[in-house]
């Protein structure tokens, strides 16, 4: 597995580069931009989908964003955030392709990416339950669904919601292949 | 670091028995306790909360349970499957407190460990915003807040959020933990 035996090793135990580690942090590196892209056009599909209906009343205006549902708002937050954190991470994604044993710096994202992926699920699963509301209501709480109304707007949101499971996904594999890198140095 | 250098490594590398390491495994299973206890309070709190209302009409029986909505049902089935899983994984704790320098277990714990972190916070947030929406309703979506009636409910469907959420913290710990511990041997 040991490649050349060239010392690049960070941290006490200056390791030889580790052949499998660096494929490791290349597929990392990869997983981090399916998931930058996935957290992004999460955000931008829930950020600018809106609809108004081509009838108005005197009281309603009859008109859906995301901003009327404080869970939408969070969607959109939470996967901000997490695509920032993601296009931050690539660099040390890029460190850890050319230093493959380094240590702290893998234990630092294993936490970070641990966190974020609770904010990125968080944020996914209050949009998802609202969705599920906005589709079939709640008869025992008097819900209704309003997806027979807003038809577009619904469909945009429910679409939305799988570039960032898919981000889900990707994190529990990051950390997987973290923990992996992690063991072998 | 090193306690008496007795050799009960596993795995390719037969590395001395490490104190911190041993601490640090020693740590990891407190978390697992507290976590096994929050999601099992959370899973109680929820499964048995109900209330009836003091009056009934011809139509509609006034009593609210968790299984009225799917989230809550969700959320009591990831606490209670996220509570087993951590009973069944004290013995590879306990496993790793007499072993050290486990690698492989370690890196399994730490997959499954991210799997349920993720079960887990959308089992919370999915239910967290139901309860918000119980509590402030939605005038865009006319969904109407129902804690006014059902307050008690209310009361305990909130309140048992904290459990799930304090399971959430300990498994970023718990994480944490796996990783230092994978990266001394």
């Amino acid at each position: 597995m040991k490649t050349d035996g060239v010392e690049l090793g960070t941290g006490k135990s200056y390791a030889p580069v580790d052949g499998v580690n660096r494929g490791v942090s290349i597929l990392d590196f990869i997983l981090r931009i399916v998931a930058v892209l996935g957290t992004l056009g999460s955000a931008i599909a829930m950020g600018t989908t809106n609809e108004t209906l081509p009838f108005v009343t005197q009281f309603i205006r009859f008109r859906a964003e995301y901003k009327d549902l404080p869970m939408f708002t969070f969607f959109v937050i939470a996967n901000s955030i997490v695509c920032a954190y993601l296009v931050l991470s690539l660099p040390l994604s890029i460190f850890h392709i050319l230093r493959s044993s380094a240590q702290r710096s893998r234990i630092l994202l294993i936490f970070l990416d641990t966190a974020m992926l609770a904010l990125l699920t968080a944020g996914a699963s209050a949009a998802a339950s609202i969705v599920y509301l906005a589709h079939k209501g709640n008869a025992k709480a008097n819900w209704f669904a309003i997806c027979q109304q807003f038809n577009s707007f619904c469909e945009r949101a429910s679409g939305s919601l799988i570039g960032s499971f898919g981000g889900v996904i990707m994190f529990i594999l990051i950390i997987l292949l973290s923990a992996v890198a992690l063991s072998r140095r």
